[in-house]
Order: C-alpha cells, then structure tokens, then sequence
C-alpha cells in the first residue's frame, strides 16, 4: 500500500462505517420500523449524514488526495487504490460543493418525506406530498447549481451521479429512435392484446405461497442466503451493506402473481451483482456496482431475457403449477409464456411489460428535464404526467397514485436515476447477444443451470465492482460501447414474432 | 439552556446518534442479519463504537463537563441538564478508563462472540464458544480493574454499571435470605409437584397463533405499535432507539404455550418503560431506564404480579381458548391459573417458575464473584455450574446448551447484569404493595382496564427515565428505599397457599 493512502485508510473506513449505518437506517425505515418513529429517527439520521460528511470533506483528506493523485500520475498505486482515489474525486465533486449545513438539512428531509410519500400515496393525496417534493426539487437545483461545469446542465449533473457514460444528447439519441421505431410496434400491439389470455394472473394466489415460491426463485438464481435477506416492502429494492450482507425485498399482491414473481428476480439480479463483487473491495468506495445503469442491466437481464423465456421456465414451471395447482394445472407452459410476455395498456411502471416499459422511463426522464429547465411547476407535474401517459401510450391514471405519487425515487430526491433502467435495460441485451456467442445460454436454462451463466457475468462484470465505468465493462466484454439497436432491435424481433404482426 | 450545555449539546447528540446506529446494528444483528455478514459487520461496529467513545472522550467535552460540575454547585444548570451531567461524568468514568484501541477490540470481540455463542449453543459445544468467553472475561477484568477505586473490587464496578444502588454486601443480605428462606420451600414444594397437571401446556401449538396471540396480549397491555414493532430471535430481548422506536423480539416453541406468552408480557413490560419516558429526555443520555434493575421490576411486575394472576386472565382467557380450542376446551381458567404457576425443577432459567427463578440468579451472581476473584477456570465453569443446580435445586444438566450455555448475555460482556433480574422481581413486589394501597388493581384487571395501572408506573417510575436512580424512585413512591421482604413474603404466602403447605 502507499503510505500516503494508509494515512487516508482510516477516514475512508471511518465513512464506509458511517455510511453502512446510513444505508441499515434506510433498510429499516422501508421494511419495518414503526411509523411513529420517523421523527426522532431522521434526526439521528442527519446527523449520520453530517458526520459521514465531516469523515470525507476536511482539509487532511483534501490534501492526501491531492498527494495522491500526483502519485497516480507517478504510477506509484495499485490500480485498485487508483479506481478508489477516483471515486474519493467523485464524491469530493459531489460533496465538496454543498455546504455541510445545507446537506444535513437536506438528509433530513429526505429522511420524512418518503414516509410522507408513502402516506400520501397510501391516501391517494398529491397536495400532502407536493410540499416536501417542492422543497426536494429546491434542494436538488441549488445542489446542482453549485456543481454546474464543463458546459453541463444542472440535470445532467445529477444524471452523471447514477451513470457518468451518457449525457441528455446520448439519452436524447437513444429514446427518440427508441419512440420512433417502438411507439408504432406498441399501439400495432395494443389492437391485439387480446389474443393472448392471462386471465390465470389475476386470480387468488396465496401470499406466503408466493414468498415460498420466489424465495425458491432466488435461491435457484444463485442468491446466497447465508449473505443475503429477504424482507417486504411497499417498493421492492436491494440493498447491501456490504459484499457479504445483501438485501433484497418483496411485494406481495393476492390478484397478481407475476408481480412478486418478476420483482423477485429483478431484486435477485441487482443482488446478485453485490455478492458477486471481489472481497478485495469491500467496504471500499468501489465496493458496489459500477453504476445504477450497469446495475439495472443485471436485474432487468435475469428479469427480461431470462425470465421471460421459455428455456427458463421448462425446468421449473412444474413446481410453480405445484405451488398454485387450483390456478394452474391446466394452464399449460407455452400458455405461461406467452402471459408473462403479453403487452397490455398499464399505467404503473413497475408492472408494465418489455415492451412498453422504457415509454415509462422516457416519460420520467421528459419530466424530471422539463423541472430541471423550470418549464414546470410541482403542482403542474400530475397533469404533465398523465398527458404524456395519454400521448405515448393511450391511457391516463385516474387518481395520482397510479400516476405521480407510484414512484418512491423522488421522494429520495432520486432525480436523474430513472434513465438507468433504460440504459441497464439496453445493455441487458447488448452483453446477452455477446453471451450468446460464447456459451450455450439457452442449453443451460433447459437444464437447469444457472451456474454458467451467473459466473460469466462475475467474471466479466460483477467482481470489478465499482472499478470500471458501463463503457469500460462493454468495451473489456463485448469490444464496442454502449448500443441501443440491439434492444431496439430484441424487442421488435420478439414481439412482431408475438403477436403475429 | 445554560450556555456551556448548549456548548455540549452537538458532542451529546453526536454521541447518541452513533449509539442509536450501534442499537440498530444490535438489534439488526440479532434478528434479522445473515450469518455470513457477521465479519464484516463487526467491523463497521467496531469503527462506530470508537467513533462513539471518541465523540465523548475528548478535551472539548472534559472541559465542558468540568465547567457543568461547577456551574452545578451554583445552581445554574436545569434539573435536566444536571441529571444528564450526572449521567455523562458515569459514562466518562466508565469509558475515560479504557484505552480506545481496547475499547475498539472489545467492540468488535464481542460482535463476533455473540454469533458464536448462538452457534456453539445450537451444536451443544461449549469447547467453540470457550476460547471467546476466555477473552471477554480477561477484557473485562482489565477494564474492572482500570475503574476500582473507593474500596469497591473489580465485580461491584461491573455491578455498579447495572444498577448503582447495591453492591456485593447488599446482594449478599438479600441472596442469603432468600436462599435461607426459599430453598427449603422450594425443596418442600417439589415434592407436591405433581398435584398440579399442566401437561396441556406441552400439547402441540401453532407457531402463527402464538404469533397472533402474544400480539394481542402485547397490545392488551398497552404496547404502542405505532412507535414499536414486534420481531423473533433466539432469545427474547427489549430494545429502544428512542422512546418512539421500542421493539421487542419473541421466541416461539411449538410445545410449550407458556414460553412466548410469558415471554411476550415480560418484553412488553420493559417496552412500555421506555414508550412512556417524557419527550424532553429523548436522545439524551437520560432518556432510558433508571437502570436495569428498575426495568426488570416493570417487566417482572408484568410477567409475574399481574400476569400470573386470576384476575388478569379472566376477561381474556376465552380468547387464547379460541386460539387453541383443541387444547384448552376443557382447560378452566382455574385449572390454567394453576398451571402457569405451577413449580417444577427447570434447568433453563427463562423458563423458570416465579419461585425457583431467583435461585437461576444467585448461581449465575455466585458464579461471576468467582470468576471476577480468580477462583474458577473457563474450562471448569460447566462443572461448577451443574454443581451449584444439583446443590440449590436438585437438578443438573445433561448438556451445556441446557448449562453454561444457556443465556446470551456472558457473550456481550454482561457480566454483573443478572443480579438485575433479582433486584427488579424484588422491586416490582415492593411497588405492587404499594399500588395495591392506592387502588383497586384487581377491580382494574378483571374490567381488563390496564390503563390505570400503566398510567401509575408512567407518572411514579417510567416517565423520569434515569433522571432518579431506583432507590430515589422507590423513596417518592414507597416512602422507603429497596427492601427484599416483601418479595420473600410474598413468594411465602402464594406458594404455600397453592400448594396447600
């Protein structure tokens, strides 16, 4: 190790702890903490928040990294201590800019208001929420105003915070060819949704049947449960607290099986990137996914063009048939598949199907860029929000909690973090192609194993942690940057094939 | 606020903010954490409790506190801002002794022991948790003997840590009173044990409703499920992170009913303390029991004076029937009364009747006095341990799971916590004398009107939190300081009674 970064080993220790505390909070607050202890708990979180702050911002680790960067320059750091003093300049970038006050202030706001979300989505109440998304929206302008350089917008400030491989005009390339080529396919679809039949999903399946069920899921997709839990909550996520210590919850509803049954392999696929990540790395700053966009690739992959297809399910749909006979067991395979890949008018995100899923990412991500350019008000934003639903896709909410209030993202002042589910979901099918060159995927599922699979993307993204960016991974993988036309591509392939079109 | 407390007041909240984080850990650990998770996680808890002590141990705070004494003799300082003075110089004699990177070690000892004592009890081998156990106990006679002074051996520091008001001559009167006035009756009654029959107690009960059932009785006596959750581990424990975020754990065994419903009233009785402590103390250092004597009189005051009682269970006895019709249709509440308080030679100390239970405690009191006076090994603790149960109760282990590894608390470093046990059942009767002047309890408990009897225990005990020690509480309430006989007698007169003596 340099000696200049054993000196700064203890501050990042000391963050990672603080940090790994701030994150068992968060996992508390959404699976089971009392309701009533919001208020006290959201101090005590603020003051985490500080502390974790005051461990990174001061003067002596201002002057180690700058030590440390010349050294790098010298090459006198091992390339992991060089990817750690990279994503140190990050957060230094991220954080050095807002005063220590300001950002308490903002932790604890975010800390109430996304039990205020949860509220006012339970009691389907806009104007309860409105007043703490203003104040997020406020926070989040002046945050990214004091970080604004390079020509970026205050948006894509906050967009490089979850994927620094793509700005507005990359996103703008990919969604208007994506709008171009897929909102035709989608409304061609929607005139004959009808021919598919899963009137099987809405019918009553047993809640702990369907924990049974998807917890077996995720172990058979190779979730370790001697490093890993799994909770519910209103929102299903993952969350690590470090390598060895990775969450994920569920939802559970009675009338919706593939509900529990596709977020149960979505969360399995984000967690199984965290379990994946090198020991080397742990509780380091590159101790975690490479981004939310490389992130979501994992989930939506084992989510999509895993478990959706037909090879998937050959060796243990029989087992689900088990779980649910009274629903099931005339409910042949192929009959399965074609439901959990039926396309049909839906409003909320999280249930939407393949192919109409990035539209709910494409509307988010006009939003969120219409507040961040002031071309919108809060309490405009239900009304933008269900015209865009009516233009893209032909249907419109009719109360705000299948409209505004269905995501939890903002309520964590999570602005510019919906894009990475089309990036991830886009780079899902770039390395599945590559995938399917180098092994036989498809021969695998039919038997069962998941094991290749699950250890190709190890080794090619998982164990690299934070130490490569999205371009990095594809280009080391597949020889070329990020792509879109191959999920352009997958998709009208798939459902032209589908619906016979 | 005086303007030297106000100086003080960030270090305090800093402090309590990292001791809430280290509960949550805890209780996180305890519940719901993987196995696996458990080496890293030691870490993080180990930076944090060094944070911790390095938050209040430090030249601004010795300064401050210094100042506060002083400001105290003149009179400057609010009730509360001298009970949280009085608590602090604790603290700093507690920690200002040890050596922080001790402190660290310890922390981080005993984050991993307490996995290991759950192991080493499940796989009954004593030999794997022993090499731990080795190392606590050296720790925490090295920390004992940086803090003895005033005449006091290195055992009453440890003491003093639970319960300031009674050292090893106290305990002593007491114990050997109560070994010299109950152990003939226990060995008395033993021999009429069979005139009770409880086998339905053993018949087999579904671990949902248990579940449901004890959540009810929680709730029945005034648990607060909005600022408290309910959750399970291997052994039942009360922990707050604030007065609004009380949680309690249960433990459920599908052939013994009695175990989590006794269980349930006794974790609830610590829970309700802390629920009820003022606002104005929250995330202070005063803002928790008065010590855990006190607590263990309220949960025993539950567990044992109300919940063993006829009269309690007349208004609810028919709703665990409807639980468990199959078993307890031809139960009458008579019969029910009579087994829940039924005595018989028990090894697990938790599981004990009310009248043996006190003997679990002075063996585990006479147990840590040698081992704190080097007058037993490690290795031979279980043999000292089955010898003490064959001498006072007749009875000894067959294994260590069943002995010396039966309770979590030597794996955490509580040592000199259990006498608290004792102290606080003798208590409870103390102050059960005294409601029982001021009104009618049993008029109260068969309307099923708990709130009565809470809102007494709220304005006489919980409410003040630790800003009165126990003896100060029972003087204002009792008009007399601690004082076993009523306990004594008590046991006396109900057992003698039931068992026609």
């Amino acid at each position: 190790m340099s000696k200049t970064f054993e000196k700064l080993k203890p501050y990042l220790d000391k963050a990672m702890a603080l940090q790994t505390a701030r994150s068992l909070f968060e996992w508390d607050t959404q699976t089971l903490a009392p309701f009533g202890a919001a208020d006290n708990t959201s101090k005590v979180n603020g003051i985490l928040s500080d502390e974790y702050m005051k461990s990174l911002i001061n003067d002596d680790v201002r002057q180690l990294l700058k030590k440390l960067q010349e050294e790098q320059e010298q090459a006198e750091l091992s390339d992991l201590e060089k990817a750690i003093i990279k994503e140190l300049a990050k957060s230094y970038e991220q954080l050095e800019s807002i005063p220590p006050e300001e950002y308490k202030e903002y932790n604890e706001l975010t800390s109430i208001s996304s039990r205020k979300w949860a509220k006012a989505k339970k009691d389907n109440s806009y104007s309860d929420f409105a007043p703490y998304l203003q104040k997020i929206i406020d926070f989040k302008k002046k945050f990214a105003s004091y970080r604004v350089k390079d020509g970026k917008t205050p948006y894509e400030v906050l967009l490089g915070d979850y994927e620094e491989c793509f700005m507005i005009k990359d996103l703008d390339a990919f969604f208007d060819k994506f709008k171009a080529e897929i909102i035709p396919l989608v409304k061609e679809v929607y005139k004959k949704t009808d021919t598919i039949d899963k009137s099987y999903n809405s019918l009553n399946y047993d809640i702990e049947k369907q924990k049974e069920f998807c917890k077996y899921l995720s172990g058979y997709l190779g979730f370790d449960f001697n490093r890993g839990v799994i909770a519910e909550s209103e929102h299903p996520f993952t969350l690590q607290l470090h390598n060895h210590d990775v969450r994920i919850t569920g939802r559970y509803l009675e009338n919706n099986l593939e509900s529990s049954i596709f977020s149960a392999i979505h969360e399995t696929g984000h967690a199984l990137y965290e379990m994946n990540i090198d020991d080397s790395l742990t509780q380091t700053p590159v101790g975690t996914g490479a981004s939310m966009g490389m992130h979501e690739s994992q989930s939506r992959f084992f989510e999509n063009l895993i478990g959706r297809s037909y090879d998937f399910w050959e060796p243990i749909y029989e087992k689900l048939v088990e779980a649910f006979p009274e629903n099931l067991q005339n409910i042949p395979l192929e009959k399965f598949i074609k439901g959990i890949n039926k396309v049909s008018p839906c409003l909320i995100r999280t249930e939407a199907d393949e192919l109409s899923y990035c539209i709910h990412i494409i509307i988010r991500y006009e939003i969120e860029k219409m507040i961040f350019n002031n071309e919108v008000t809060v309490d405009d934003l239900p009304k933008v929000w269900n015209q865009k639903y009516q233009d893209y896709l032909g249907i419109a909410p009719t109360n705000d909690s299948e409209g505004i209030l269905q995501d939890i993202h903002w309520s964590f002042g999570e602005f510019g973090y919906f894009p990475s589910y089309a990036i991830g979901t886009a780079v899902a099918s770039q390395i599945y192609e590559y995938m399917k060159e180098k092994m036989p995927v498809s021969e695998y599922l039919r038997q069962g194993n998941i094991t290749p699979i699950r250890e190709f993307l190890r080794d090619n993204i998982h164990k690299y942690g934070a130490t490569k960016n999205t371009n990095e991974i594809l280009k080391d993988l597949c020889g070329e940057e990020f792509k879109p036309d191959y999920y352009i591509n997958y998709l009208k392939e798939k459902y032209s094939r589908l619906y016979e079109l």
